[in-house]
C-alpha cells in the first residue's frame, strides 16, 4: 500500500475543494442550478402520434417545461411490457422527434418484469422494446425502452464557468438529511439549453430532492 | 469569497485522500463490506403479533439474514394507509421488538398517498400511523410509518478500522455506471453486529446496486 500522497496529487485536493467552495458561494453564476425530476414519459416522431392518435393528428402542449419549446404533451399512451404488465397514462413531451424512446425509472422497469440499460437520451441501439397503445391503435417499439442517465443541459456560458466540456462528466451534491452525491453527471452542452439538471424519480425519491434541499454542481 | 485554504484545511484534504485510499486498497480490513437494500417490512412486537395472528401465534423464520439471529418471518401482513389504499403481503422481520415500525420506500409512501419521514430505526415519535391486517384481527399503529435512514451496522472492530464512533456518520460510494455517494450514513456499532449496510430499494434502484457495481465505505 502506498501511503504518501505526490504533490500533484495534493495540488489536485486543494484544486478541488476550492473548486467546491467557488461552486457554493459565487454570486457570479451565469445561471441559476435548476434540479428537476423526470417522471417516466416517451419522445415519439410524428409517423408515431399518427399511428397511435390517428391520421394528421399532432401533439397538444399542456405544459411548458423549464427548457424552452419543450412542453408535456395532453396526450398519454399505455405502454405494455413483456410480460403483458401495463403502465397506463405514460405521458409524452414534446415537440416531436426522430426517433421513439421511453424513458422509465428502475423501478418502473421492475413493476414491468424486465431489465433496462441506463444510456444518455438518443442511444437507443440494443435497447428492450415495448408496445405502446394509443386510441387509434398500437405502435410496436423494437427499441428504445432506457433508464435516462443523469444528466445535465446547460449552455454554452455556463459550461465555461463550471470549467466542463460537453460529453464530459460532473458531480450534483444534494444536501438535506439524507445527502447524496450522484458521482456521474453527463453534461450535455448546447447554445439552445438552460442550466437544468435531470434526475429521474428513484434518484430524486432516494436523495429526498425537492423539500427544499441544497443542491451543488461540481466539476 | 475566501480563494486560499488553511494548513489545516490542506492536512484534512490529504489525510481524508490516505483514508479513501487506505479503505479501498488495503487487506487487513476485519470485515467484508456487505451492502443490502431493504424491501418495506415490519417489525412487531409479540403482542401485535397475536393481535394480527391469533393468540399464542409466535413467528415461523423463513429465512435468515446477514445479522445473526435476524430472520424473515413466513408471516406477512397487509398494510392499509391514510386514504385506504393498501399494500399487500409486507413481510414481518423477526425476532419480535418491543415497539412495532413500519418500513417503507419514498416510493411505497407515494403509492399510499401520504408523507412519511426519514428516521433513525426506534425513533418513531410524531411519525405516522397506519392500519395492519392479518388473518385473526386488525392493528391499529398510532405512529411508526418510517423511511428507514441509511446506515451501517458494525462491530466494535469495524468502527476502530474505520475510525468511527457509534451514531456518527459515514459516506457509501458506489461506483458503476450511475456512480452515487451517500453521504449520510448513520453508525451504529454493537458487539452482537456484523458490517452490513442498510438501503432501501428507492435508494438501491438509484444507485444500481446488486450488479456487481464496487462499494465503498468512508470516513
Amino acid at each position: 500500500m502506498n501511503n504518501t500522497l505526490t504533490r500533484a496529487q495534493v495540488e489536485q485536493l486543494v484544486r478541488a475543494s476550492l473548486s467546491r467552495q467557488a461552486g457554493a458561494s459565487v454570486s457570479s453564476a451565469p445561471s441559476p442550478l435548476v434540479v428537476n425530476s423526470s417522471a417516466r414519459h416517451c419522445h415519439l416522431s410524428p409517423a408515431a402520434v399518427e399511428t397511435l392518435f390517428g391520421k394528421g393528428h399532432t401533439l397538444t402542449p399542456m405544459k411548458s417545461l423549464y427548457m424552452d419549446g419543450q412542453y408535456a404533451a395532453k396526450e398519454t399512451v399505455t405502454l405494455i411490457g413483456p410480460r403483458s404488465r401495463v403502465i397506463s397514462n405514460l405521458r409524452i413531451l414534446g415537440p416531436c422527434r426522430d426517433l421513439n424512446q421511453v424513458e422509465l425509472a428502475y423501478t418502473d422497469s421492475i413493476s414491468l418484469g424486465f431489465d433496462i440499460p441506463v444510456r444518455n437520451s438518443g442511444d437507443i441501439a440494443g435497447t428492450p422494446g415495448c408496445m405502446l397503445m394509443g386510441p387509434a391503435g398500437f405502435l410496436e417499439m423494437e427499441e428504445g425502452v432506457i433508464r435516462a442517465a443523469p444528466h445535465v443541459h446547460m449552455h454554452p456560458k455556463d459550461a465555461e464557468y463550471y470549467g466542463v466540456e460537453n460529453k464530459s462528466y460532473m458531480k450534483l451534491r444534494v444536501g438535506g438529511e439524507l445527502g447524496v452525491t450522484f458521482d456521474r453527471i453527463f453534461v450535455r452542452v448546447d447554445p439552445a439549453f438552460k442550466l437544468e439538471v435531470h434526475i429521474d424519480t428513484d434518484e430524486a425519491n432516494a436523495c429526498g430532492l425537492g423539500k427544499g434541499v441544497q443542491c451543488e454542481l461540481i466539476k
